[in-house]
């Protein structure tokens, strides 16, 4: 007893080989595939070659765009002097998200840690260094992740940037909005006391 | 502010309409397909193409293939007197990886319901009907699910069948092997009882 369908096995590997889909998972979307129109596949693949193909890193900002520089960099709405330092491409589409910062951004792509082999000249620190030059930028906004290696990289680029002139902030530490006090680590609490406000 | 991928939305598009597949984790999804390699994309576009073109239906036993006869019908290990009658492909494939069916099969592609629209002539029943013509078939099992639906579709099939002088069997009802008598429904413990057989 071999019952083998070589094209649905081919698809159902290639499902299972994103990111949080198991075998079961993918032999359910390949079936769903098989189950709705032709033109579904063909879209689907469509969108998948063109997304690889279009879409690429800003040369400015390194954030992902289809356009040579991004809507962002090219936008004369935006505020030139200041640059949010960001990980990666999600971190602009959250910053985006919350419609509230009218920055440009800076996407390192990565964080440095020297255990991963990552050194800084693996990140887009000199594409970051080069787009300070011309005295037009004023603040740099590090939101890099808080963890070991976001906070080393922030203070990293903070001491490089800071000779030049140009204030370097961090984004604040502290409870969640909506969290719950009770849940909250004692480092993250630590400092949501350490950076208190008056009211 | 008005950061928009095109080719990246469209990408997020598709595997949202996924089953199962919300905004966010299609998002990730399509992300994952930006941070691998483009082969990855371009062989993810093939596999979809390709299943959706070449999987068809036996066109013996209705289930899925890439052959004109399906392996299981064109092997000559299969005892070809006995047919399951089952709902849908899926269904094969749960019975081939049960490993102990040697017989042949019959997918409907659906239940009758006519609350759906879905009356006798809308399955696969003319198709069976033509199979049982020539007399080498002795027991026709009907595997529908234990629905009510499934139910009267094997009761609708075994009034066509039975004057033809072959056997239909349905599968048994009972407590999952595994499963815990305390949480069994009452339907399913009843026709567990019902069904006991002497050991």
């Amino acid at each position: 007893m071999n019952y083998n369908i070589i094209p649905l096995n081919e698809l159902v590997n290639q499902f299972s080989r994103l990111p949080g889909i198991g075998k079961k998972t993918a032999q359910r979307l390949a079936f769903s595939i098989l189950e709705q129109p032709a033109e579904y596949a063909e879209k689907f693949a469509k969108a998948l070659i063109e997304a690889r193909e279009k879409i690429h890193f800003c040369s400015c900002c390194q954030a992902l765009t289809d356009l040579d520089i991004c809507q962002i960099c090219s936008s004369p709405q935006r505020d030139r002097s200041v640059i949010c330092v960001v990980e990666g491409p999600k971190d602009v589409m959250a910053f985006e998200r919350m419609n509230e910062y009218s920055g440009l951004y800076h996407v390192l792509h990565g964080v440095i840690s020297p255990l991963d082999g990552v050194t800084p000249d693996k990140l887009k620190i000199k594409e970051l260094m080069s787009r300070l030059s011309n005295g037009e930028v004023k603040e740099i906004i590090m939101a890099t992740n808080p963890t070991v290696e976001g906070e080393a990289t922030a203070s990293y680029i903070s001491r490089l940037v800071k000779p030049m002139g140009i204030k370097v902030t961090r984004l604040a530490y502290g409870i969640p909005v909506g969290g719950d006090l009770q849940y909250a680590d004692e480092f993250t609490l630590a400092r949501s006391l350490e950076g208190r406000n008056e009211i």
